[in-house]
């Protein structure tokens, strides 16, 4: 049960309110601040005056409005000086960024994936990008994105099957790598994490109920549910791809047999195109452009895996009754190939109501979002206590 | 985004945390209060004197501990004078409460559902019920569960397939029926209001990642995820009867075909058990009795729909990663006799990660979790601001 806050736990709360709305909106008008956190003006400009102290806003005068009267400072995330690192662990690649508060990907370094230990890359992307950094910002952290089941506690991947681990602490590993310049090391799940970003920033920033279905080999979900991200009681939540859809389907990797990533996934849909023993990004982009330019035999697997594609989300729709469903990864132009089928199986099998008012997407954020999520976890201890 | 609260907004915050307490527990002491909300004694005393002084808590002397200095004051719910009333609308029974402050039940009234009209029934219920309170006792309103889609906006009961509804607004109905007395009557879900009940008083006191799967002739689960419901942008979340498990399965009331609900409802049970054209709980329960005396075929029948039972949970689990699953309605005498099947099914398929806490437990509330859901909806506003 939580009794009423204190006076400096309002303080706190109000602080962070604000710094949360400049980092989302990257720069806002004192005058919006007043309005969309219902505070007075003196509150607004004595709280902002407590974060421009510390370097993490700068305020300015507008650029001419043409209004008359004296318009309203606007209030800018200090992005060039308060920033973290987030890195993607994917099958094929590793991608590192610097992230600037509001959301702004400052530099970037890309590789394809080592098959030992990724830290040394990572860690290697991160001295490189810090070398190019003035001598006045600061690193809040750090967080990585990775295709597995993370606890939540502690950040080990539990299970990264098509990355081949188990109980990876990668976060604590990075992290005692660059312990001068990290803080703290923060990980989530791939999904988990694109759905945060689309949330904060990109397609779903109106949307209180969202699916972010993301395949990158596998199948995952990243689910917002009443503006909060549902991860479960380890933080294992949303692993839709095994959710079985078809009991008398094929094994599947996990175990079981006829779960949905044996239908959608990337295996699935080489395999029915005729490229069995081909696998990556590239070469499920070829099966939908084949698709596209007419090919029949990539023309049926596509239509293949976007009915199965439709009879999951039709399941996922059931039982979340989302506004918004956003297809990422692989699954973006899969989804694009196949969005009749997809939309098709979802009308025939998903309960009017709970699918009324549902709109399927692509990511807004496109292959950013598990760097710009990965970010926004590390800057959440940061927005949670500004001056702590 | 939200600011930080004024000072009225923070003693209604306190006093509707204080009183939820003493809600939830019945009766609490003073010292308790002051531990569990981290607030000092004096205002914790301030607070219980607000809510003494309109009747909704009383306090008196604890019983003689044994123990030496002057005992802890203990806060107890006005239940006799601070009530509501709850109605739960089942396929085969529909039954109303008088429901008092920290969740007992005072009185009720029970009888076959009608074919036509449920709101006459409803208001002669609680009107005999009425007619036994004390003048000075004071109603502050009602709450209805029944199974089927209900719009959280209004309480519209969109769909109820199995009552044969569509778009019946029974909570409208039913205050318009008795506007002094009912100053607002609202409308839920069975399986989210028991998923309610059991989280706040029952099974799931101490978990904030609760499925509860219930069963009335269809399949329906309330969610509770990171402590709080899951139901969707429209009201309409936890229709996992309608998640397909077996594509080529039989066709499903919702125009789709191998839904949940076909495998694991009433009609597959009583079909699989030889006893098609049977319906309603007392069939249900027969089945399970025969199975449990040896009856051959029952045995089958329960082994089959425990199987399917079981890939469905596993598919939840794997989706939420929860701590318990609870069985419900009949569900869970089902559950009983086939315990050893779901938990085989679960062990195979869901991942290890995802289903290595969690619990499968019957309801603690029994079949008054309905009814002690609807008084939780209906108890809502005045637990929000209760003085408002």
């Amino acid at each position: 049960m939580r009794a009423g806050p204190s006076q400096e736990e309002i303080r706190r709360q109000n602080l962070g309110a604000l710094l949360r709305l400049v980092h989302m909106r990257g720069q806002i008008s004192r005058a919006e601040l007043t309005s969309e956190l219902g505070l007075n003006r003196s509150t607004i400009g004595a709280l902002t005056s407590d974060l421009t102290a510390t370097g993490l806003v700068s305020e300015e005068a507008p650029r001419e409005t043409g209004r008359a009267g004296r318009p309203s400072l606007v209030v800018r995330a200090s992005s060039e000086q308060v920033y973290v690192y987030a890195a993607n662990i994917g099958v094929d690649r590793i991608t590192a960024a610097r992230v600037g508060l509001g959301g702004v990907i400052l530099d970037r370094r890309e590789s394809t994936r080592p098959s030992g230990d990724v830290v040394p890359p990572l860690r290697s992307f991160i001295q490189s990008m810090e070398s190019k950094v003035d001598t006045d910002a600061r690193c809040f952290g750090a967080g990585i994105s990775v295709c597995g089941l993370v606890r939540r506690e502690d950040g080990m991947v539990r299970l990264g099957p098509h990355l081949g681990w188990l109980d990876q602490p990668v976060g604590i590993a990075l992290q005692e790598e660059l312990p001068d310049l990290l803080p703290s090391v923060v990980v989530g799940n791939v999904a988990d994490l694109s759905a945060l970003a689309e949330h904060t920033r990109g397609a779903g920033v109106d949307c209180s109920n969202i699916i972010y279905v993301y395949s990158d080999v596998g199948i995952g979900a990243g689910i917002i549910a009443g503006g909060r991200r549902v991860t479960g009681h380890g933080g294992y939540g949303g692993e839709v791809g095994h959710m079985v859809v078809h009991p008398n389907g094929r094994p599947c990797g996990c175990g079981s047999r006829g779960c949905w990533e044996t239908e959608v996934g990337e295996e699935a849909l080489l395999r029915l195109s005729g490229r069995t023993g081909q696998s990556g990004r590239e070469a499920v982009l070829a099966v939908v452009d084949a698709a596209v330019r007419g090919d029949a035999e990539a023309q049926a697997a596509v239509r293949h895996v976007g009915d199965w594609l439709g009879f999951g989300v039709a399941n996922l729709v059931n039982i979340f009754n989302p506004e918004l469903v956003i297809f990422g990864g692989t699954l973006r132009d899969v989804y694009l190939a196949a969005a009749a089928q997809v939309r098709s199986r979802l009308n025939h099998n998903a309960l009017a109501a709970c699918r009324e008012h549902v709109r399927l997407r692509t990511p807004q954020l496109g292959d950013d979002a598990p760097l710009l999520g990965a970010a926004e976890l590390a800057f959440e201890q940061l927005l949670a206590d500004p001056l702590g």
